[in-house]
């Protein structure tokens, strides 16, 4: 059984909430009963099953102060707190309005004209989900709504680095006696984690490259699917035609939205030589004009960094950066009064054989550097483990969308950063280091979750004439 | 680099045939290649690649003989030999008609207005296919076509047990350097495969289960999608209403179709007590007309068993069966002049203790079992760690259906066996043990070998409204 774990609060930097992972016994049976309810939850029908949740979304509405208010203590910062809990809402919504759709048994065409193709599909009883500290209650829920709907139990494990809003969240449960026996939140840490994975069909992580990696490996062992949803190191390419202010605004919200704590964060940005001045310039005046949330929530926009160990991350890259020769024009992370806080950093003097550059920072850090040829500037980008998301600024559509053809990631934002989030209309994959399988958008978004079945129906007491020539036939 | 490898002839027995497997450094240097000739071959567009693949067609046309005369000598049966490079020469039609609609970029109707959505996509460069010796041609060839069009290159590593077909479909290359330079025939066993593992974006594997599960873990640790077809024990339901000379025409034809050696095969019969009898009866007396391909190839359906540790598998699931208290009505395996020959072997008295009922035996072993409510029926086809495929015999297709339902495998064919690989429309996963991921049928068959990627196009000029209030805009 894995220990008590004790929750940092990340403004006072102080100690302040306890969480007491189940023992690994418990945690076994429990997926068991869960496999159990999870028969009935199937049976329900989709139609059921929406109207579990849409009881559900009632309950979280009514319960979204509390959600807010237990996510501003996990994360210490306000706007995004409340953007989680509407995010909840809305998805939970577009999920319900899409399901039956996707559900709905397919007829095919096919080459034999006696045979009659239907494509049903079951759910992968109960899965696993493993998610982290950046955005808490999204995080948690994104992939967790299209796999209920799906027909599947869902055990999730959030961070044990924010999860106080784990309380208010299951207690929506309580009047929803069939979600609650399929849906459950587990405390705990690592080791949680790792048991999880031993218990589940199926296994969505999103987190770090690192513990990602061994996720997968365990999966593998298990013979299970894992969609990883891993870091990211966005660049963001800006070409000489591209409106600057636009430019300047975008990547700096791209980069310090939730304090750059997203994988969706722009961390790298690539300036045609020629506006390269003007546009750093342009970006340290638009970063100066961003405040800290401190001393009260409201003072500013931009929250504390959430995880202490993160802090460190942040700091190191900083530092490797200027021993390197890096200038440092505004910004720098710094304690203060126990929590940790980086304004918008902006460098130059940066290049490829710096962390900045290369590793995931996970902060409002935008190290800029300066082309010659656009193609310098697609191998710049493309010179990554990661591939998930980029951004290329340029006057006309056309010119940008032709770079942001050679870009290796999953998403590329035209003339805006760190669109995906908000459209999750599209269909994608993780490319390179980013992750693993389809992504949770689109109609993959659920489908991932079913292991489709062909019925083959002969309408005709032929014998198998379409193989080859059959004795019995004769 | 691994040793040179000696050939059985499954006929004779005797071992007529080398294949030398390349040293890894020539292999890895081979792959880089591919790697940059694939870029070109992306390049040429899905017009160029179907010319190219449509051209590859005439030249197997013209080579149909020597591939077949091949095939011939690597698995000793002739009609599937036949089989298999017909196969080939429509699937190749059947993907490039196909591959146009599933290559076109999608746009969607996002719910912001001033965005656009279009969703492309970038193929894997380097695809890598590991394939068995059931069917030499057809199963090297199956996940390759649709990975070609889709613009990766493909390196196949097939059986060692069955490679002579390689040197005449490798020659139907040298007239298309287009193509031949993005695919590549490697001869080798485990040793080449494993290291071919190491070189590749992604890994498609047909094969058993042990292998099976050694690649995934490899592909975790290389952090590569993995797609698995592995074995199955394919039960058939034969219903109380059911046909019983169609059913059993079907079962027999399903469970004996190239000396069992598929994973689609039928391996467990489960047959309504009261015509349990009749049915086994009926299916020795079926048996009995079918004959051995000896001492000439035209001599009967039956060819030999291929690989020679198959058929220790299969004499020890028959002794197994015996000791146990299993009665074997009819066929069995013998030797006759070096080669293994399996007649179709009928058994009843058997149960779920049995190996012949619970692991995979690849031979024309037709265990029959008597059961008496089709919940029974049902629970005894769900009682395997296979998931591949299943039969379900009735009078009306309704109630065929409602059984095939509740059965967890990929396919079910109703009123006949082993439909999977003659309708190729529909898409499936693979179920429990019998593989990962979206297996090569339907669209899937093509689009997991792509990378999809949206880009979000912003038609206006606004400042990320879509996420939070950006005091930028003010």
């Amino acid at each position: 059984m894995e220990k008590s774990i004790e929750v940092r609060n990340p403004r006072t930097g102080k100690f302040d909430y306890v969480i007491i992972p189940p023992p690994q016994k418990l945690l076994a049976q429990q997926c068991q009963r869960m496999r159990r309810a999870q028969v009935r939850w199937f049976t329900l029908g989709i139609e059921g099953r929406i109207e579990a949740l849409q009881s559900w979304k009632q309950y979280i509405i009514k319960a979204r102060e509390k959600l807010i208010d237990a996510l501003i203590v996990d994360t210490g910062r306000l706007s995004m707190s409340v953007f989680e809990v509407d995010w909840l809402i809305a998805s939970i919504d577009r999920w319900c309005m899409k399901a039956p759709r996707l559900l709905r048994v397919n007829e095919y065409d096919t080459s034999v004209s006696y045979i009659n193709l239907q494509q049903t599909a079951e759910p992968y009883p109960l899965v696993g989900v493993i998610s982290p500290w950046s955005f808490p209650l999204l995080l948690s829920t994104v992939d967790t709504v299209p796999a209920l709907l799906a027909g599947c139990a869902v055990i999730v494990k959030p961070s044990e680095i924010a999860p106080r809003f784990m309380a208010p969240l299951q207690a929506t449960l309580n009047n929803i006696p069939q979600l609650r026996d399929v849906l459950s939140f587990v405390e705990g840490g690592e080791e949680t984690g790792a048991f999880l994975l031993e218990c589940v069909d199926v296994i969505c992580f999103t987190g770090n490259i690192e513990t990602g990696r061994s996720v997968f490996e365990t999966a593998a062992e298990q013979f299970i699917p894992a969609y990883l949803e891993l870091g990211g190191k966005d660049p963001a390419i800006v070409l000489e035609s591209a409106d600057l202010d636009l430019a300047t605004s975008a990547i700096l919200w791209g980069a310090v939205v939730n304090s750059g704590q997203s994988c969706n964060s722009i961390e790298r940005i690539y300036v045609a030589s020629s506006i390269f001045e003007k546009f750093y310039h342009q970006l340290i005046t638009k970063a100066h004009k961003l405040q800290f949330a401190y001393p009260t929530i409201e003072s500013g926009e931009l929250g504390p960094i959430i995880a202490a160990k993160q802090a460190i991350i942040i700091s190191e890259h900083l530092q490797d950066a200027k021993v390197a020769g890096a200038v440092i024009h505004c910004g720098g992370i710094e304690n203060i009064n126990g929590g940790w806080w980086c304004r918008p950093t902006v460098l130059t003097e940066v290049d490829h054989t710096m962390k900045v550059m290369t590793e995931e920072t996970f902060g409002p850090i935008m190290p800029v550097m300066a082309f010659k040829t656009v193609s310098e500037a697609i191998n710049l980008a493309n010179d990554s483990i990661y591939g998930n998301g980029a951004a290329v600024f340029a006057q006309e559509e056309q010119e940008a969308s032709l770079v942001a053809q050679h870009i290796h990631t999953s998403t590329v934002s035209i003339n805006d950063a760190s669109l995906a989030i908000a459209i999750p209309e599209g269909e994608t994959n993780a490319f390179k280091f980013s992750g693993i399988g389809e992504k949770r958008f689109g109609a993959a978004g659920l489908t991932r979750f079913l292991c489709k079945k062909n019925l083959f129906i002969k309408t005709k007491p032929i014998h198998n004439p379409w193989w080859f020539n059959n004795p019995m036939d004769s």
